[in-house]
């Protein structure tokens, strides 16, 4: 065997990245083995009432449509054309989130997962289940991992291991305890989150607009709801850990009560369940993750969460895993069976994006949180929307760069700063809301792109 | 036993700042038991060629001096006071640190930690070697040790554990990947290190100034060189470890020999073992180390370089973990035995400190490589300490801040930037070379302080 290929390959989470990944692989020929930490979902129901809804778009379209699972999928995804956002006093503004016809589309991360792992096992993947990583021994790839029921231990050896294994990966801890010079740095936001429902109405029916995603914008804190299949609607609420208004804060069924009736009251009514949810359910951390490098030597390679976990403001947290998986397999066509060239290739690809939509996210945040609310954003937004319609190849607002392309982020985080200084320019302009439309301001706009 | 108060305390770490923690606690009374990863360094010299020499400064002495033990120490360090710049010609310039008899004082690492032991075996601490920590229950602040020779486990029950192991603290790890929301970040300068020695001469005579930290400032890298007991210097190179000056740049003896002629001609023959020491020394990594929080409820606290590893530029790294102790011991002063308050008010007091002097030994680096060659900077440290010496009370400089008084490091830094602005506008004063003693320029700097 060549030093340079690969036969054999372990991936350490069968999570969604991972399970595209070993779709993308096991069709290449690698013999591919992957170990999930957890009991197979397709059997045993694992939700905690800890999940974020997903939202797909275009990366993460794309890297579905690689492996030819697109289709099925979209069959069972709401699109979501804009926000719609909530006011204090119940009014709703609704703001595009691209064109006519672009959509970000919720989606069931469960559902997802299984149709992933099906495919996999369908090309032939084998997946083993309640296996926890305790040890990777770097230099010969070697892996070892705790069966959950006996707690016995089972070593794997392979040519190459995948870390996919999330934000709390095991695989990279062995990069940050066992190699020189790791760059690594986890941050935790001021806010946590937690998972509320609104019910489907009767029959069914959605008790808000289905096709969009709902902001609840309350300049400190947020709350957020994605429609799911059934007419129900999966809550979120963003609020700090600590403080005036936060978790902290809501002890018991009264506070709670006086907090949503007070700054969503709109919402209220919608969740019966609410004060049982509100306690029963864990309060989740927002936690970005960096590291580098990604990979050691041709024995270990970390992807998705597990090398750049994000905060979920920009939605594109499994997107920008999915296209890791593209990238990568982009990467193997170009050198071939190379791993002494794919592996670098793929980290000096893809670190620079990693950073810049963990960026975008953070400023996501800020802008879903404080701005999303205010009629000057709503403005600019809408001269921005205003411009790319009539000079569609020459502005292409921020948002769509991420969401409906696949410009690399780190292009996209550059391109948004520029337009960021030309709008700043614009939005001083005397009169802008009267004339946001008119040829004069087309004008300057175009003369600084 | 009240839940506020705790009788058994275990050290993970019998370093410098686990041994002086020892001793500080030992004296108000707990049972205190220490454990160390390495052999007994008083039986088995453990030197691996990996140290960079301790100047201890004021914080450092006040540490001691806490236990008893500072003139004992005094005795076998070795002054410095000042700096001594050796330009690429062979010429010396002299730069006091301080007034006419302050220094820094050049340490053995060993000795001072063989020293501490003792005493604080003395006291009554009992210590272990050779014991890995490889767990702690947090909840139950239940260490597990690894035995080196057998491999046997051993597991520690104590009221309390500190983690005094370094920049690699495996107490620390436990922090990271058992508790929730864990700031926690590790950062590599782009330098490493590599020591060497500079051999006393004849009868143990000193072949440069002793009483000077000697700096072969280069710009993109350096060398210092600390004066031993024995008439020998220990020196240390730091330099990039990729490029076109640096680490991997020198792989063999023509390589270091070159490189030593050209940038260091007056050491090169100062050196007769270079070529050895240069490729038989390891070369160690320059890790930054930050975290939050340092305790977990009244179970375990880090301290020293757990808590806050930095790059050793400023000369603080052992100084400051010693001054972790003298303010936790303060701190036990005031709160009494109640632990519920004495961590939370010991990480309060450190954190923004150590975050402080992590800052400060970061742009001292860039002041020791880049700018104590440059007669501006010179000229400037000159007018500071004339300024200094005529109003002590209003003008101390930044580093005399740092190394001869206990100002907190984070108002030291403070002060330093509005020092640094005052400074900015004088050296623009036009014939500043000329007047830079005038009545003038005293006068502007005393209006603007």
């Amino acid at each position: 065997m060549s030093d340079t290929k690969i036969h054999t390959v372990t991936i350490v989470g069968a999570g969604l990245v991972g399970s595209l990944l070993s779709i993308y692989l096991v069709r290449r020929g690698y013999k591919v083995t992957m170990y999930e930490r957890r009991p197979d979902m397709r059997q045993f129901s694992i939700s905690a009432g800890k999940s974020i809804n997903l939202a797909l778009s275009d990366r993460g379209w794309k890297g579905l449509e690689g492996v030819g699972i697109a289709e099925d999928i979209r069959k069972v995804a709401i699109p979501m054309y804009g926000r719609m956002m909530h006011g204090t006093n119940g009014a709703l503004t609704f703001q595009p989130y691209g064109e006519k016809n672009q959509a970000i589309y919720a989606a069931s991360r469960g559902l997802l997962n299984c149709e992933m792992m099906n495919l996999a096992e369908k090309n032939g993947v084998k997946i083993f289940f309640n296996h926890r990583c305790t040890h990777i021994d770097l230099d010969h790839a070697r892996a070892k991992f705790e069966l959950h029921e006996t707690g016995k231990e089972t070593i794997v050896e392979s040519d190459l291991v995948f870390g996919a294994d999330g934000a709390f990966s095991a695989a990279r801890l062995q990069m940050q305890v066992a190699t020189d010079r790791f760059e690594y740095s986890q941050h935790y936001i001021d806010h946590s989150y937690k998972e509320l429902l609104i019910p489907a109405g009767p029959s069914g029916t959605f008790l808000m607009e289905k096709n969009a995603l709902h902001i609840w914008p309350r300049g400190g804190y947020m709350l957020i709801a994605l429609p799911n299949l059934d007419g129900s609607f999966t809550c979120t609420l963003f609020l700090p850990v600590s403080g005036k208004e936060s978790f902290h804060a809501i002890q018991n069924d009264q506070d709670c009560r006086d907090f949503f009736t007070r700054v969503f009251p709109d919402t209220f009514h919608l969740m019966p369940d609410l004060l049982h949810d509100f306690f029963a359910n864990p309060t989740g951390s927002l936690v970005t993750i960096k590291c580098f490098p990604w990979c050691y030597k041709q024995k270990l390679a970390l992807i998705g969460d597990a090398a750049h976990a994000i905060i979920p403001f920009y939605g594109q947290g499994m997107n920008c895993g999915f296209e890791d998986c593209t990238v990568l397999d982009g990467i193997m066509d170009e050198m071939k069976d190379d791993w002494s060239k794919i592996l670098p290739a793929y980290q000096a690809a893809r670190k620079e994006n990693a950073d810049a939509i963990a960026q975008l996210a953070y400023e996501n945040f800020i802008e879903m949180r404080d701005k999303v609310g205010d009629p000057s954003f709503l403005l600019r937004k809408k001269i921005e929307a205003h411009i790319h319609r009539k000079h569609p190849t020459k502005w292409l607002p921020l948002y769509s760069q991420v969401t409906f392309s696949n410009i690399p982020y780190s292009l996209a985080l550059k391109n948004g700063y520029n337009q960021d200084r030309i709008m700043d320019r614009i939005m001083e302009v005397r009169g802008i809301e009267s004339k946001w439309d008119s040829k004069e301001v087309e004008d300057m706009i175009l003369s600084q792109i």
